[in-house]
């Protein structure tokens, strides 16, 4: 397997040619106080070293050791414990924390880079400090003065670890019927007992302290989704002098047999009257996990971009060095015993699909990070609110296309090495099966497309829709005079057209028919990522054009035959799943128990 | 998980509904000497018994257990030798074996089912007897007598179990670059030196002797494909009398740690001037290694349904238990903390996708085998050339359209489980990594494409896809007058236009375009595949009408609602793919090296 290395020149690419994030940070004054291009050139690097330099050489060994289960303790496998305090001594896990508690305050456009190679570099690592983040955010948005105090600054530094305990055997999508319970001490603290399960890295050796923030039902609490509360409940309690305290009654119960990730833990967590604090207010549990929802979402799409961008690195290198058959048009290499596979048609089908896939990906996880930046520090409340709706729009997106295309890239790069390919050690398979995992966590896909389709489009009427809508108008009528643009601005209008026709279709069916929406979500989601996909790909084509011309590198020019492959070949997907939306609920819902 | 169950009621309605396999049978004196109506039920029902009873229940431990490598020895899972034992005693090995040497003389229309079933159950186990059946074959057609007369009647019986030897570590799809060396001894046998790799069951201890078919090269053979010669390498020399004589000097220097079927052995073979024997014409070994494809390769599209029909069977009965969530017309049993997820219209999409596949891809596998069973058994030269031609067309679409939509629909069964999905204890997740093998091996899918597009459809001038295109404009130029069927041969005629311009417009560029086959291969194969199945729905439709209405089982009108399914959400990917296709060659090869 080809060692991973940071995609540094595309991602500076998307940063500072397509997006010019510099621009960008320079507009947010909290984010101008603490970055510049130089320091986030300077970081970029920095991390790109320490992925594939630290992570990625212990993610095949993580994936056969797996981690241990010894009565309640959790220990990892060689080399992690050694990994995570590098990771800690950089200050890698409060990135993009807040400044006030400790954090970096770097901005979400720049921190998606560091993730996206944190996650191509060893998936099962990376979830530890994607994890607390993630309960960071939380906790930051949501805690009370003395709980941020207390507990942030050994989160950003990553000297304890955060989990979110949010699934039980019996309630997964539907967190409503959750059964874990709260009952308040005469102290303001709370006693946890309940079961969690499916609790990523919920307990380990990496950190001296791990931070659960568990959602649980207080007595006489509605029942149903307005009913549950979060509560913050630290594996030791934590004395007043921040020193630990007392070990809290709660412990990993087991951890699961996996088809992948298998270097990180995925606990059973049993709280046994453990002592928690409320985080935010009574019963608005699901609002205060929502807050961090769009961030940690987005991450896992990026985990879907990273895992493809490592198998497309392996398939590439194998494809160039690969000898086998001839070339269809004549021997290419014929001092060789075959040319190299890249000669053929279809592996470079293969190799372009993934490309299409991971690079206009990256695009997009960048795009829908630069909305984030803006609604979370633009100090222009308009600017801010237009910000908001487009991350509302755009994250079901980017979790499940770059999801279920990695998947679908991941695929193909282990189809390049034909039977090497399902052979471990080439590492492709591993690929596979730790990606598979993003279209299932976080809301599975399915999901992520009903919050699209019902919440965000059918929801506010196509209010959110059309400010992507004017988005891309915008962009196609500013550059329609270019004519090298133009071959690329056309199948992105006609693709774009017929998203906006079936979005006023499925909205214009959901007043009579409850089953409209499920029955057309995930197509729709298919159709807007494709298309937002397209818009990206012309994006780098009106960045990367000025400079093919003359450049001998390969890069530009690759970016526009790249462009060109995604039009031609994957872009008319959106002609089918538009037709098969139209067909409506009836073929889907017809059905009887036993007619299935 | 979910108990495996033999859908023999769905086989009998491919076999004797759709298909009137009796009457075929019986306008073959050949096949009618071997069975009758009665008898093939009666084999499907045991064949049912046994792999749902006996080899099923092995599955899961055979994946975690795996076959054990020890000085050459191999062990297999606990409780595979005995249930080896039980398909020996059964005759179930040489099920379609010629009877002149002890095989049962079945048709493939039936072998299909049973093949199925056992692949469903246990593909690591049901390697075994597939690939001793595929040697069998070769050596059926291509040994001598004597080599018959020696080898074909232990091997029927499973007593002795076979191997096909190709690969080496430089030579996987360009089998014309292998080194492994044949030298002749005084006495007509040869010595066979070299190294194999990727051998399915090359060693075990379920068998008294192991067969392999090797593919070597005689001394001063000639360069690439046409220097390969075929030899039969035992692993126990046969004594005169049929007792095993001396251990070959063969071994099996290590096993492969893969991705799936890992209860199966999956062998490097190292030949050290072991005793061979010449199989068919010298110089001729991948013709007579091509005699045996088209039936592996049809089981191999089998093993893709077979997987996706154990997938589904789990899936289905998920969704009708685990309750999360309330329809999206309000609560179906409100009762209950929450509906089962069936409800939810995405949860039916994903099984009826499934059901559109499985169901249309076992008619089309049966349809296959059906030309098959006429190429082998008519003696009517015309209709015997003409079934050979179909066999040629339609057996590269079997094995990789079913192998991809086995994969897909596998995928689609394991997210229905949500979390519970990607661990280990629910079975869905093993049925991914063992599916993903079929897209691989016996030719990769890319191979299938390109034989489909480059040698039968553009190497014969459409004469091939002519046979297929009268098929189906026959069906429906006969029912055009039907009402019910109607709806459904609208789309079908419509798809299949698509597909027939398509040809020709490949056709017409490839004279000029060495890569325009490559460049259309895959997609084709998806858009032909597609169509075809489309054409199997319709037909299922036309054997189901007439007794849907009154049908209370829900049997016959859940056949005529899935086929609305699949006309409505399936087929209409054809147009994409018809698009994608006519962008031509260009954007593919574009790209030099470095622009990747």
């Amino acid at each position: 397997m080809a060692d991973y290395q940071a995609p540094l020149r595309d991602m500076r690419f998307v940063l500072n040619e397509v997006f010019d994030a510099p621009a960008l940070w320079a507009s947010l004054p909290k984010v101008a106080e603490n970055v510049d291009p130089d320091t986030a050139d300077a970081i970029l690097e920095e991390a790109g070293k320490i992925t594939s330099g630290v992570l990625a050489p212990l993610n095949r060994e993580g994936d056969e050791q797996g981690c241990k289960w010894n009565d309640g303790e959790v220990s990892t496998p060689e080399g992690f414990r050694e990994a995570y305090q590098t990771i800690v001594e950089g200050g890698w896990v409060g990135l993009g924390g807040n400044p006030e508690f400790g954090g970096m305050g770097m901005p979400k456009t720049l921190v998606a880079q560091f993730e996206e190679m944190m996650q191509a570099a060893n998936m099962a690592f990376g979830l530890a400090p994607m994890l607390t983040a993630g309960a960071c955010l939380a906790l930051d948005a949501h805690g009370s003065q003395e709980l941020k105090e207390k507990y942030l600054p050994n989160m950003y530094s990553g000297v304890w670890s955060g989990a979110m305990d949010l699934t039980e055997p019996h309630a997964g999508t539907d967190l409503g019927i959750i059964r874990t319970k709260a009952q308040p001490n005469d102290d303001g603290s709370f006693r946890v007992t309940g079961t969690k399960i499916f609790i990523t890295w919920g307990e380990h050796d990496m950190a001296e302290n791990i931070i659960h923030l568990v959602l649980a039902k207080l007595p006489d609490a509605p029942r149903g989704p307005k009913g549950i509360s979060m509560f913050l409940v630290p594996k030791f309690e934590v004395n007043e002098d921040g020193s630990l305290g007392e070990r809290n009654s709660l412990s990993c119960g087991s951890l699961e047999k996996k088809m992948g990730i298998k270097g990180s833990a995925t606990c059973v967590m049993n709280f046994d009257g453990a002592r928690g604090w409320l985080v935010g207010e009574e019963n608005k549990g699901l609002a205060a996990m929502f807050t961090m929802m769009n961030y940690e979402r987005l991450g896992v799409g990026v985990q879907g971009i990273g895992a493809a961008e490592a198998s497309l690195q392996s398939a590439r290198e194998y494809a160039l060095e690969r000898i086998q058959s001839r070339a269809p048009s004549g021997a290419q290499q014929p001092e060789k015993a075959a040319d190299p596979i890249l000669v053929h048609p279809d592996v470079r089908r293969m190799l372009l699909t993934m490309k299409g896939y991971v690079e206009g990906g990256r695009a997009f996880s960048t795009y829908v990070a630069k909305w984030l930046d803006i609604s979370k520090y633009s100090e222009d409340q308009q600017r801010r609110k237009h910000a908001e709706g487009m991350v509302a729009l755009l994250t079901p997106v980017a979790k499940a296309f770059l999801t279920d295309r990695g998947l679908d890239a991941c695929i193909m790069g282990q189809q390049v090495f034909g039977g090497h390919g399902f052979i471990r050690e080439w590492g492709q398979e591993q690929l596979v099966r730790d990606c598979r995992i993003t279209q299932i966590y976080e809301g599975t896909n399915g999901i992520q497309a009903l919050d699209l389709m019902g919440r965000k489009v059918v929801g506010t009427q196509g209010r959110l829709y059309e400010l992507f809508a004017e988005d891309v108008a915008t962009f196609i009528e500013e550059n329609s005079g270019d004519e090298t643009l133009r071959p690329f601005l056309e199948p992105l209008a006609a693709a774009f057209e017929r998203l906006s026709d079936v979005t006023e279709h499925v909205i214009s069916q959901a007043g009579d028919n409850p089953d409209a929406v499920g029955a057309a979500s995930v197509d729709y989601l298919d159709l807007f990522g494709l298309t937002a996909l397209g818009y990206m790909w012309a994006k780098m084509v009106k960045a990367a054009a000025p400079k093919a011309e003359g450049d001998t590198s390969g890069f530009y020019t690759g970016k526009m035959k790249t462009a060109r492959f995604y039009f031609d070949r994957l872009l008319p997907k959106t002609v089918a799943l538009a037709e098969g939306i139209r067909s409506g609920s009836g073929s889907m819902m017809a059905l009887t128990a036993e007619e299935f």
